[in-house]
């Protein structure tokens, strides 16, 4: 159904984001086009169809139809997929979709679910003319309990709007992400986003206590539950965070909210050997304990290139290796003391050699720059290709020097950078021309390297619309088949978010 | 298809713990007849299948078949459940349980699986013939990772020997019960386990990485990760986690395991007010921040009641509430400058009236006992009921006055405590008479206050045989349905642990 020929090559347009996001929209090719994609058995949307939406809506703005305000909810945030939707539907409340759905599906009309839209597997917008449900009006936050760490809100909320709300009781959300001015915890939940916070917070399956989600046949699931604790049968809601809109929308959550901490230290460590980040970081572990917040490595080319690209100079010695390391808290001199103790030591020992700290908040964000911007230094090429992988941390790096020994030569720059902390590496290789012989170089062998240690070929983006011929590399027949079997009986019609995350064959 | 007055009935008697743990194993009535359970339409054991049996179980001592062998496989650990399992089937390894399923489920046998055997509903032991398939033999820890935190080992591992073996690597587990000595991860895992390291490290969900699974078809599903970070498809391994066995047989775990703190300190203090408490309790989470590990409520009844059964005086003055803190962390000096801190705070502002502070071994310990011996002490009685809620902050005691109110008069005692830091409330009433008239006044009002306010009516115990009646208390017709739907495409021919977690209407 799909020509994998073509998901390859996208795969690569994907990266070149800076040359993407200066597209014009009708400059996107179609997806359906780009990626040979047949239509799926759904019906056409007639005037009888937007008649009944109109009915189930209760106010004439909650209808987009005009193709000059249905052309932004069609194309992604980084303009390399493009669909054909003419009906932007925006309902207000749990019960409003519940309708849309019922009626879509009697009606066999296909429904993409649109939140942010800052994913990047092209996954939250139309392939063909889907209806586009998008959840931006139910914004509302319900409640705020301070006393047991309670965020109840609906799913369009927006992250960085909660978490402006929570700093007002001294509480934040257990997860922060490059896009919080746009993305929506309806869409966090639904991709299971990850982000700079997991490592001290963990993941959403531990801090969402209760969702409500509306199945593709309209029916209301309320698994609201408000409690860490809650052992009455099956833990349905952990079906529908990562299942990336296609099992059904989520229109409500319930969020465990840590207090917020008061102290920020963050540290730059320059490491001769991959050895010794290893030991760097096993220590950090254990000295720095409660207050360890990101462990994030750095490679020398990551480093070299992103110092070049922001025109500074670098704030240490060249190392093979950096490691940059956050601490948050509650008291700010135990914590000085903690991270004193900790530099002693690993100087002492001899598994760092040089090393920069700071609490000044303009100098930590000089510090984060040289990690948060490797991917517009690396993109600032031609081409870029990169990849997501959880990897383990024994041979966590060395994919890095593999692929740099294969393509090092017909490229400008193979760096390895990433979420230590987490065994998440981000690997790019970027260059003047993609040519075949280096796509041939770099693809499969990354997926069958990854697959061999049995990591994840995609840690935090999730599947989408891109991925799903790579799903194989991190999950087994059975598995897949398992889920297959899930969405034919949770979506029997197929209507929800078609053409994603479920691998054609 | 089950008695429901039956099964109100047995609830109280699952409570009278110090009486029936003194039954011999043939006194323990038979759960067949004393819940009135019809049996379900599977095959009995034939001699053909023993000698099956034989050809897939590698050595001998995996199958036990006389009498005297299976009879503690038959009971629980309360001595409140008894079945009629005559086969108990000892797998060494995942293709061993993968073929003794195949064949089960081909021939319509049903089977109970049986881990460390210390569930408190009567979910691990048979209700009729189910053949036995205890995990014992399955506990090999396959690694130890301490850069990754990571532990991978067989479902069969014992709580306690983990912890062990974990210890010589300076990690934990991030859960520890009370049944450490005799639980199996795979049981936690399938009961969805709480404990009392919860509020610091979170539930399962979230540190367990991955899980390896056989259907109750034979099929074995690979869901082993052993990352944080992997967005490849459905989160199929939370299906499983909390399943209570009847979806799937858990085989093989891996474990996001902390590194273990090294410092301890534990609190006691008195407070003249409800409100008192969660002013101390928001306190302690801003000012301990990072090493608050756990948060008890007591009562003054729970209190002086347990001091009397202890034969001992309290440490502290009478108070209406008691707050038990433990702080765990890896400076000595930080940890107690922050406690000293949190109390100087506490104290001045009136929230907290009287404490007491201890950092040694012994006197924790003796602290300790004052909170995990009321259960001990209020089962002395000739009756307890005890009830394990989930409920708000704001409410959370509120239930405790209310059921005073209403047979204060009629019984001994009727007190409240539990893990105010997870929103989890324990409810004791005891005496010497257990009447109709108490009964009808404690039920099923219990259930309706902890549903009036969505809380939840099994907040870590679970379903197992006795609480399918009770699950519509916190889940709604439409989650039920669904988990029904789950259950007959993952088991449709039901011969995984029959009789349990979903209702029969």
């Amino acid at each position: 159904m799909m020509n994998t020929t073509k998901i390859f090559a996208s795969m690569r347009l994907l990266h070149r984001i800076s040359k993407l996001s200066e597209r014009k929209i009708h400059e996107i090719p179609l997806t359906k086009d780009h990626y040979g994609i047949k239509r799926g058995p759904y019906a056409s949307v007639t005037d009888q169809d937007i008649n009944q939406f109109e009915r189930i809506l209760s106010t004439n703005n909650q209808i987009l139809l005009r193709p000059e305000d249905t052309a932004e909810y069609n194309r992604d945030y980084f303009r390399y997929v493009r669909g054909l939707g003419t009906v932007v539907l925006k309902p207000r409340s749990t019960e409003e979709v519940s309708a849309i759905l019922r009626y879509c599906n009697i009606r066999r009309l296909a429904v993409s679910i649109f939140g942010g839209n800052t994913g990047v597997c092209g996954g939250s917008v139309p392939v063909f003319d889907e209806i586009i449900l998008s959840m931006e009006l139910m914004n509302r936050i319900v409640s705020i309990d301070e006393y047991s760490g309670l965020l109840v809100c609906e799913a369009g909320c927006v992250l960085a709007k909660l978490e402006d709300e929570l700093s007002k009781k001294g509480m934040i959300m257990p997860l922060d992400l490059g896009s919080k001015q746009s993305c929506q915890i309806g869409g966090n939940l639904a991709t299971n986003a990850g982000g700079i916070r997991l490592m001290r917070y963990g993941n959403l399956h531990g801090s969402v206590l209760g969702l409500e989600t509306v199945l593709a046949n309209g029916e209301v699931i309320d698994l609201m539950s408000n409690f860490k604790k809650d052992n009455t049968g099956y833990h349905l809601k952990h079906l529908f965070i990562g299942s990336e809109g296609t099992l059904g929308v989520i229109t409500r959550v319930a969020m465990s909210c840590p207090v917020a901490p008061t102290t920020q230290n963050v540290i730059l460590l320059g490491l001769k050997t991959y050895n010794a980040v290893l030991q760097t970081f096993l220590q950090a572990k254990k000295q720095l304990g409660e207050i360890l917040t990101s462990c994030e490595l750095i490679d020398q080319a990551s480093l070299e290139y992103t110092v070049e690209h922001l025109k500074t100079s670098s704030p240490i010695d060249a190392f093979p290796f950096y490691i940059l390391l956050e601490t948050t808290g509650s008291h700010k001199e135990d914590d000085e003391e903690k991270v004193r103790q900790f530099l002693e030591f690993s100087l002492e020992e001899g598994m760092v050699t040089d090393g920069i700290i700071t609490s000044e908040p303009s100098k930590i964000k000089k510090l984060w720059q040289l990690r948060e911007r490797i991917p517009a230094a690396t993109y600032s090429n031609n081409f870029c290709l990169t990849y997501d992988l959880s990897l383990p941390l024994e041979q966590f790096y060395s994919i890095v020097p593999a692929i740099r020994k294969r393509v090092g030569h017909l490229v400008n720059i193979v760096c390895g950078f990433g979420h230590i902390g987490d065994c998440n590496l981000h690997l790019n290789i970027a260059g003047n021309i993609l040519s075949e012989e280096i796509r041939k170089l770099v693809e499969p062998y990354v997926y069958e390297f990854t697959a061999s240690l049995k990591g994840s070929v995609s840690a935090e983006h999730g599947i989408g619309l891109l991925k799903p011929g790579y799903m194989k590399y991190s999950k087994s027949t059975a598995a897949i088949a398992l889920m297959k079997q899930l969405k034919s009986i949770m979506d029997p019609n197929g209507i929800l978010n078609p053409y994603k995350v479920l691998p054609y064959n």
